[in-house]
Formats: structure tokens, C-alpha cells, sequence
């Protein structure tokens, strides 16, 4: 049995939706960040970080989504982690774009706009937005211009890269985003919303 | 044969420095980023991002430092990569830290205090300077922590987290950072410095 150690944010929700994706049987162990849970000695015995989410497996302890995200799709034999080491790898730098270009932005923008006022420390601070808006929407379209080329992010089959993908883009539903410029990226977010792994775990972060 | 396309930035160094460590017969081909090479068609049709490093491999494109930097190391039969699953897992997890966490700062740094004035577009700002020092300070003390119970980054062998770790902690060098509170952070950083693969790769970078 796993362990899922997280919260609410969106690198919780990548290992969450693709653990149930992947029909891993788990247990999702709420870290209350807002009591600082994640700083308490024990959670940086699992994570030194003191972050989540943290897998548990067999005793062991792993932290960091990605690592998390592509660790878990070697325990089961899924077409969503391709076999050939080419195909693999394209997957795996569709992942890399989003943690480091489009997710992270999106993330930015939407610490800024929904989670600090949610927190009640203080109000979006224009030019970090301005400047997250501004590789959103440079990123956007490369992300749509591929997904004018082929159904899913990596290739013609769902991979582990669209659930990775779909917690980040997923936000721009909670930021209210125009993506009607966008329309085969909307065509996408619209068919991931709808999995059932998708729609499942939502009882996990409400 | 490789081809790596690339500057002399730390992304493109990970991936230099890991291909010469794990002995693989490559080509650098210096993309120049200040006559915006990199926003070329031809090169957008390798990467559409727009980005350095890109790997060519037998025709194809791969972007993405992590992702090329992990494609690589499964084209040799290599210990830097250890087949026990949790044991990569755990590789991979370090990678992803210094991607997200102690990595990204240290870039966030170095672009401020190295690069700017280099280039010439202004002084540092001071305020993305103390956000980064902040959390390069919390971030260091847990890599010492990890180095201070292990020799290197993900266990007691050499593995691909540590050729990838090194180009970005190499970044202290230039900054002149005072590591004398982390012994054996400079341990390792001195013993990764003199590997002859890194002292090799320098002629890419000049």
C-alpha cells in the first residue's frame, strides 16, 4: 500500500490523479500546511525539504512530484510510460516544460491572484503577474500549436505527461483565463477534466 | 554520434559535463543566444520553446536539460544510474530539487549578480537577491545535511544527481559565496571540480 503525503496545491494533485490514473491502490495523508505540519520533526525525518507531497512505499520515503509522478508509473506495466527510451523521453520533456516553463508560471499567477487573498496576505503584486502573464501566454502557445499537431501533450496516446500536465493547466479554470484563442488546448483540459481518475479524486482536496 | 546544441549556461553544462562523464562520443554545437540563434525557424523546429540545450539524436529532437541529462544516461550501461528502481527514484528526486529548489535559486542569483551587469541590462535587484540568498541559505543547509550522512548527493556512489547538482552549486565559485559553514558541501563541490570530465568540458564553455 501507498502512502501519498500532501494537501490541496497542485504538485499533491499531479501524484494524486495519476496514482488513481494508474489504478494504484493508495492512501492520501492529509500534511496540514496552514497548522505547519510539514515543519514538524517527524515530516523532515520523511522530507528534509519540508515539502509535500511525500510517497511512502514499503517504509521509504520520496519527495518531489516528478520524481514521485515517474517512480510510481514503473510500478505498474501502463501504456502511459512508453517503453521506448526515445518515446519516454519525449514524455518526459513534456513533463519538463511544464515544471519549468508553462506549470510553473501558472503556479505563479495563481499564488498571486487566488491564494493570496485566500491566505489574507495582501493583495497580487502587479509585476510579478505581469511578468507570469507574459510567459503564459508565450508558453500557451506552444502548447497549443503541439496540440494542433496530435491529441495528447507527448504523442497520439494519453501518457503520464497529460495528468502532470492537466494539474498545473487545470488552474486556469479557478484564474477564470480566456483560452478561447486556444481552442485545441481547451479541447484537451476538457477531455482530461472528464477522466474518472480526474473526477474521483476530487473527494481528496475538498 | 550526438549533437548537443547549446551556450554556455548552467542547463546546457549539465547536460555537456554528463554526456563527457558518461563517455559518450558527442558534437557541442555553440548556439549563440545573443544573436537569438535560439529564436530562429530552424531552431524552433527543433525545440519550440525556443530554449537551449537540445539533443539530436539519429535525426531526432530532444529538449529539456532534465529530460536529455536522464535520456542519456540510459544509452550506456552506466552505474551513474542505478536499475534498482527506488534507488533511481531517489537520483531522480535530488535532480528535482536542484531543478525546483537549491538549482533554481542559484541560477535566480547568479542571472542577478553575474549576468546583468555582464550583459549589461542593469544592476542586480535587490529584492529577488534576498529571495533567493533566503532560500538558498534554508536550501544549502539541507544539502549539507545530506552530504554530512553520505558521500555524495543520492547515496554512497557517484550518480547522474551529481554531475547535475554540480553545474548549478559550481555557480558559488563565480559568486564568490562564503561556504565555509558547509564542509562537506565544499568537500563535494571540490572532489566534482576535479573529475576530469568537468575539467575536460571547459574548453566548450570558453
Amino acid at each position: 500500500m501507498l502512502k501519498i503525503y500532501g494537501f490541496n496545491s497542485q504538485n499533491n494533485k499531479k501524484v494524486v490523479y495519476l496514482a488513481k490514473e494508474l489504478g494504484l491502490d493508495f492512501e492520501f495523508v492529509k500534511v496540514d500546511l496552514m497548522k505547519r505540519e510539514n515543519r514538524s520533526p517527524e515530516f523532515l525525518k520523511m522530507n528534509p525539504v519540508g515539502k509535500v507531497p511525500v510517497l511512502e512505499h514499503d517504509g521509504k520515503y520520496l519527495f518531489e512530484s516528478g520524481a514521485i509522478c515517474r517512480y510510481i508509473a514503473t510500478l505498474v506495466d501502463t501504456p502511459l510510460a512508453p517503453k521506448e527510451k526515445f518515446e519516454y523521453a519525449q514524455v518526459d520533456q513534456w513533463m519538463e516544460f511544464f515544471t519549468n516553463h508553462l506549470g510553473r508560471w501558472l503556479n505563479t499567477l495563481f499564488f498571486e491572484k487566488i491564494l493570496r487573498p485566500f491566505l489574507g496576505i495582501g493583495s497580487p503584486v502587479k509585476e510579478t503577474c505581469e511578468e507570469a502573464e507574459k510567459f503564459i501566454s508565450q508558453q500557451m502557445k506552444v502548447l497549443e500549436g503541439e496540440l494542433s499537431k496530435r491529441e495528447f501533450i507527448a504523442s497520439n496516446e494519453l501518457s503520464i505527461a497529460d495528468i502532470y500536465a492537466y494539474a498545473y493547466i487545470e488552474q486556469t479554470i479557478a484564474l477564470e483565463m480566456d483560452l478561447s484563442e486556444f481552442p485545441n488546448t481547451l479541447k484537451w483540459r476538457d477531455m482530461i477534466s472528464k477522466r474518472e481518475s480526474i473526477v474521483e479524486c476530487q473527494k481528496y482536496f475538498n
